[in-house]
């Protein structure tokens, strides 16, 4: 499961694009994510892009120039397509070598810049769409913090149920309505249950909610029947998301048994357009031990390299904006920071569960983290914890206060990573907001 | 949501193949359901049939004679590729355009009859796919009985959740591990909580089980945040499958909360390679009624088509074979029957409560009914409440016993319409069987 670091990892590494070199950016040259992208209002085809700094290094582009040759040039071709499932279908030696001929061409120096600058596209005139055609989306619940906060609003007898150290819990998600950032959707109606009532009401939800998640690009698949072991694992994951999971508080609690959340979940998931590869996120790596008197994962959950260097530090943050705030001018307000090193479960646990069974996964296929909240209050990644229930109101900036979103509000979700002797790197932004729901 | 029954359906029609015309058969010159197939064995190209008698129109190369024109032409054009997402996404103009030449070419003196002759395959030749790449996969849970009776094995004490007469309960399945008629898997492996443990085990699945279901093959989409309402519902719907939900009882028991069954569920679904569509269906519709005492729909899930005709009568039956009936030539032994009339809401229900929220169904998009038992022990459709919870084996030929399935064990699925009045139409089979557990 190793990744050893690289000459791509080097932080001295410089590109000769000046805003790759931004202090705090997110996109230097030791990132280099992937997206699908075309020109904002074009009829251009979608196609694969790569960030560096302000800029798009568009994989079509560069392509027709033909200075990448080799192993590198297949990667390029797949992704140069209209989605990423090509490139992810081939595989981390493929996906390697890209990130090598890339880092390599746009690195100070390097022969062919001039060429290179030509497939340049300003991010800021991209409009992006969802990076892979999405086959089947599950949602894992890998933060043993956010199961025992939201256990106590759903359960207050029983709030970790007796499974959940043992089994990394998950569940089938909607495909079709996941977006990319930049989604609106209208405020969801259906059924509730009013507090002390015996019969649902019918109308708009009144307890809008977020998740703050990390989305799982799958790379490789497997065949029906064939599991894929702990120590492969992470060689089937093409990199990670941002992702929001936003979930109608009132209609999971009266929809949610005996099968799961519905409704609740399935009108809008909306993921960031850049996806940061398990290549660039090698330095962030870290170890996860389970707490003590807690059990260790059974055998086939189990390995040296995930206990040493399974979990990733990825820092999180959540922010909201109210319509006040957007007309004052006033950036979000952050309402949660925490790491993606919290959870209870890696990435290779969740890809080795989910086909112990011999269920299939594809190319293109998507994981949520679950809500990746941390374990003090600050660090819960939704409202419902943030607030205890709605009960203690979060306040924002001129004195607002919300509990649940309300109409017009925006949520962006930002990750990165960064320490001492590695570069800073980071996900992008991943942003939604609500529109009113549609008049019955 | 009314189809008017119109020539297609006159009990009286034959077809110039005197195969459809066998007593008994499943596919009459009334019925015409579609699959996608090719030669078995072949390179062939995989593409759109429709079932006559013993034999399969080939639509491609009936769309190469030319003799089909207009709507129908176009309609014809899109069952011939190697998926029918194209043809659902006509809708039921289209459809019905279709059926309508296809009825007039097979029937008896058809003009041109020689020519659609050439186009004929023998199913016994065939070999069949998935008729749709489908985007997602929502599994409902609609009978009422079988609710209560797997309620009781869950929940002693609670076994129908207070929403059940309210919401159309259903949740996300897995598309990959979708499978046609002749699916062979291997047995499941999973955590399993023993009785009386507080440690889960590791190990093959002992508690394999069926669930009969119908599958729902959805036609023409919605926009994300455009919901269907119950008089257009049906239009949305292309026609319905028979599908098995193979189900792993104690992988379930032990992961379902509190997200809902996982990999108890996405080892592999089964489904008929026949799609029949509500055309077919018309002369079969029925009325649902409440039993007294139970609340109706809210407004959004009720319409006065819906509760005169929403419902169908189709007859369903579980056969199983074990290993040494398949030596002793013994046909499968049937351990169910019952009807999908019993179910406690419609199809209609299910595609509005879907989109309520403004969740979108796209073309190809599957809905299972959930597991259609009947009002009495005999009508289960799952072998759970047939053996009440393992305590009641179920007694085959030759004195064998199950409680759940073994090894070499095959399920088949069966279903059929037939009344005074009207032509007898059936689905074809939809079978399945065990392999053995993966070596761990």
């Amino acid at each position: 499961m190793s990744t050893l670091l690289n000459e791509t990892h080097h932080p001295a590494l410089r590109s000769w694009l000046a805003s790759a070199q931004t202090p705090g950016g997110d996109f230097p040259i030791q990132n280099l994510p992937f997206a699908v992208f075309r020109r904002q209002g074009s009829d251009e085809a979608f196609r694969g892009g790569v960030a560096l700094g302000d800029q798009i290094v568009d994989l079509a582009a560069l392509a027709r120039t033909g200075l990448v040759t080799g192993e590198a040039a297949a990667a390029l071709q797949a992704g140069a397509q209209d989605r990423l499932n090509a490139l992810m279908a081939l595989g981390p030696t493929a996906w390697s070598a890209l990130r090598l001929a890339l880092s390599r061409l746009l690195r100070e120096g390097a022969a062919g810049a001039d060429t290179v600058a030509t497939c340049l596209v300003p991010q800021a005139q991209a409009e992006f769409t969802v990076p892979a055609r999405i086959g089947d989306y599950t949602d894992f619940y890998t933060s043993v913090h956010h199961a025992t906060n939201i256990g106590k609003q759903f359960r207050p007898d029983n709030p970790l149920l007796p499974n959940y150290k043992w089994v990394p819990i998950g569940y089938h998600g909607r495909a079709s309505s996941i977006g990319v950032s930049g989604q609106r959707f209208h405020r969801p109606v259906g059924q509730t249950l009013p507090p002390g009532a015996t019969e649902p009401v019918f109308g708009p939800c009144r307890r809008l909610d977020i998740e703050l998640e990390l989305g799982v690009f799958l790379g490789q698949g497997n065949e029906l029947g064939e599991p894929i072991a702990m120590d492969d694992a992470e060689q089937h994951v093409f990199g990670l998301c941002l992702l929001n999971d936003w979930s109608a508080r009132d209609i999971q609690a009266w929809e949610y048994q005996p099968l799961g959340p519905f409704l609740s979940k399935n009108f809008a998931t909306t993921i960031s357009p850049w996806i940061v590869t398990l290549d660039a996120l090698a330095p962030y790596r870290t170890g996860f031990e389970r707490p003590a008197g807690d059990p260790q994962p059974l055998a086939y959950l189990d390995s040296a390299a995930n206990r040493q260097e399974g979990a990733f530090d990825i820092q999180l943050d959540v922010g909201l904006q109210t319509p006040a705030m957007r007309s004052a001018g006033l950036a979000p307000a952050s309402i949660c920071r925490t790491s993606y090193r919290h959870a209870y479960w890696t990435l290779a646990q969740m890809v080795t569960h989910h086909t112990v069974n011999g269920c299939n996964l594809q190319p293109g296929d998507l994981l949520g983290s679950g809500t990746l909240s941390g374990p003090t209050l600050d660090q819960a990644g939704a409202l419902i914890e943030l607030t205890q229930g709605g009960k203690q109101p979060v306040t924002l900036p001129q004195g607002e206060q919300r509990v649940y979103l309300e109409d017009g509000d925006s949520v962006v979700l930002r990750g990165w990573c960064e320490k001492a002797g590695a570069a800073r790197i980071g996900f992008g932004a991943c942003e939604g907001s609500i529109l009113p729901a549609r008049t019955l």
